[in-house]
């Protein structure tokens, strides 16, 4: 849960942000709102962030790109805690993919 | 870049590993693929696994949600590979935000 | 149902012709196959070809987004089939809108 | 460009509309504001839509499935007028597919 600002480890203590926000005002925390608004909600904004993403990157705006991931990974995370999910759940298909067979091997058979 | 197979480390090695993949043959390697398309065929990929997660969240079907947030954080990956993102600019974001203010009220401001 | 091929009625003689497809053989039938794979796989469609309507406005390929418009209306009307929405019911909300204040005017206040 | 209130010309009659408030205060209308926008503003909206149109249909709101449908068709309008598509351009696209061997077998021949 430590790390250096650049560490992706910055992803768990967001996490433990948002669970902790779970029940709060949502006059107070963006969190707590989102959480109180449910799954529809926040698939919406995951959604609309997805589409920022693609539009900055398509725009070749480099900074846009890195703040629209941001807003993106931020709401993946909000979606994941609103639906029980843990992010070592997903480290860990990640790493089950990596370890099986690499990685991309492995994203590439599930292409269509 | 170690770290035990549920860490978010994951993510750093998994970006090495699609740098590493740059200019190598699109028919041996999944990601090779996507860099030679380029950012149109990415950003479409990204979208698709956005929407699939957006539906298997709104399902309710919890494996779903974590292998299709795989797929998702894969190819954002891959996007900011094509792009010359690096993960830390993105973490250091996150990080930016949640020193400044706590990153969810930075979030919220940010919203319309 | 009739009219020049380049108008709008199109739409409602597409939407007929899927509904004349619901419980044909899949193997025959595309749209036959959407109906039976339900709304998660039409939703996923839909989100597909929107980002692609998207991709290649930002790419400026004028027939690209032509074509891709044609697939997303396709994909939205049936979803609206399978949802058991009429073409008519959207015509008359646009029209609603439309009469009522001007459509662009309700749309701004709709909006955030 | 005349109609009852549940005919698809509806789309004809607020294209036109749309194409008069190219260039009118963005304060007044707000297709006005997106056309001043721009093709980014746009896309990121029409995406919105989309997302808006699966979430509705996956909770089976069928009004909302209505509604965000109006929506997501209107700002389609708004980015074929930002890209001086023409919507007949699209019908005759749909119409050439529906002649040439039925519609849905072509969509069905250009799936992956």
């Amino acid at each position: 849960m430590s790390g250096k600002p650049e560490d992706s480890a910055v992803l768990e203590r967001l996490y433990a942000v948002i669970e902790s926000r779970r029940g709060a005002d949502p006059a107070d925390s963006y969190s707590a709102k989102l959480l109180a608004d449910g799954a529809e909600a926040i698939a919406v904004k995951l959604g609309e962030e997805a589409v920022e993403t693609i539009v900055a990157a398509l725009a070749g705006r480099r900074d846009g790109l890195v703040g629209e991931s941001a807003d993106l990974l931020y709401h993946l995370l909000v979606l994941w805690a609103e639906q029980g999910v843990k992010p070592a759940e997903v480290w860990a298909e990640l790493a089950r993919r990596e370890g099986r067979s690499g990685l991309e091997e492995k994203a590439s058979r599930s292409r269509p």
